[in-house]
């Protein structure tokens, strides 16, 4: 979905001569050529030899393995950059298996998209605009890489904020990928437990947004959570205080400080409405 | 919003000769006027005394104080019910304060409608069309007057279960109370976090949609899972029982059994998604 997208915006803003994608799975690679995602398409990923600009758009833990081979298949002056939701990890690995030449043409990206949905079937050309992608580039990432960079995703309709690897996964722990554990595991409640399918059948329209996360694609979403353990398991930390407090408050009874824990959530959440929707 | 809602529907699809409702706030009973909500409005519940049918449409802690004084304000032959999201305490409240004669004509009844939105600005006349509607006779419920209240819901374009009151308290535990709870421990998490704010400036399309019902209506919402409390713990430590597995599948790096822990989670979601949508 999101290489595909960054295929479709590509080409429908003029932003390439030519696009080329490398995709393992052969129906994927006919929807893409169909979809008219890319321009040319292939299994191969040798055939990146000519490509000025690489955009790794696998899973994180994956993207992290193929930086391995990434000497093998960029050709000189090439760029290259990905789309991942974690940032701290690809980047020790990035140090770890690129050459000084190489890192100074990395630039660690994420496109704030996406949806429960995955595949080139999901791939809009508009994906990316008025959202936000966040760049991380590295202390050893050229200034002029990165500028081309940037402009890329402001020409495919993306506002951009530079920050840092660590500081970006602290974000995307709290904003992302412990709310998908949330909804992972209020999803699992329901199906382990003897009445949650027939409670799943009374489900309104708030639970229905609640978990629409939950449908999240599984690989994607366990090298995420793997990828960003430490940032991840201290915010379920927080949220699990959270959790124990008004655990008491209800079992308590005290209804005046119990309205006032919803009230300061009920708040923050009905001021971030503009800036969520 | 519900009671507003209510109003408008009966009126748009020719249910009742008119509609009266009682409303302490000023500003909402010329709202609710304004907007054709109500034929005509008051302050004063013994105004209701002509209406052949009273529906409780207050948060349900409220709902079930008014049960006290409801002998004061009905008529001879009225019915009357109620829009509530608990129901085991308020029918055991009904049981405690209303007169044998006045349990035969008392269908408690829970309208799955709603949003994080509240008051007579945001009542709709199809709030309840294409929704369920559960209703919760006690066996001292008349079967007649359980039948026209059901025929007005249905009436209203919602589709209707009947449903024991413990059995209906289990199931929004489940797919409402706890969720809520949860999206609200979100939010406060956030707020209470040195970065959260700057965090939440980061959030996506996917976190807008999880986080929306931590908007609700803080009263409502505070009285729903004190109302509801033994349902909704139990809920709560099934659901920390998850937190904990991904917790233990996350600090161990097991990618097998978290991926097939996410998978369950999302294939349920995806099976559901007609159902939910």
């Amino acid at each position: 979905m999101i290489g595909g997208s960054v295929g479709a915006a590509l080409r429908a803003n003029g932003l390439a001569d030519h696009v080329h994608g490398v995709e393992p799975a052969a129906a994927s690679r006919e929807l893409a050529l169909a979809r008219g995602l890319v321009d040319t398409v292939s299994e191969d990923p040798s055939s990146l030899r000519d490509c000025d600009l690489v955009i790794l758009a696998a899973p994180v833990l994956r993207n992290a393995a193929l930086l391995e081979r990434v000497s093998d298949w960029l050709g000189m002056g090439a760029v290259f950059t990905d789309v991942g939701s974690t940032k701290a990890g690809f980047c020790a690995s990035a140090r770890r298996l690129l050459s000084a030449y190489e890192l100074k043409r990395f630039v660690p990206a994420h496109p704030i998209a996406g949806s429960d949905a995955s595949g080139p079937a999901a791939a809009t050309v508009d994906l990316f605009a008025g959202r936000t992608t966040v760049l991380c580039p590295l202390a050893e990432t050229d200034g002029r890489v990165a500028a081309r960079v940037e402009a890329l995703w402001t020409a495919m309709g993306s506002r951009v904020v530079q920050m840092p690897a660590d500081e970006h996964d602290a974000v995307f722990a709290a904003v992302s990928h412990l709310p998908h554990l949330l909804a992972f595991a209020a999803m699992n409640q329901l199906i382990d437990h003897p009445s949650g399918r027939t409670a799943l059948g009374f489900a309104g329209p708030g639970f229905r947004d609640f978990s629409r996360i939950a449908g999240g694609e599984p690989q994607l979403w366990t090298e995420a959570l793997l990828a960003n353990r430490a940032e991840v398991l201290a915010w379920l930390s927080g949220f699990e205080a959270q959790l124990e407090q008004a655990r008491s408050l209800i079992a308590q009874g005290d209804d005046r400080a119990l309205r006032e824990w919803i009230a300061a959530a009920s708040d923050a959440r009905r001021a971030a409405h503009t800036q969520l929707n």
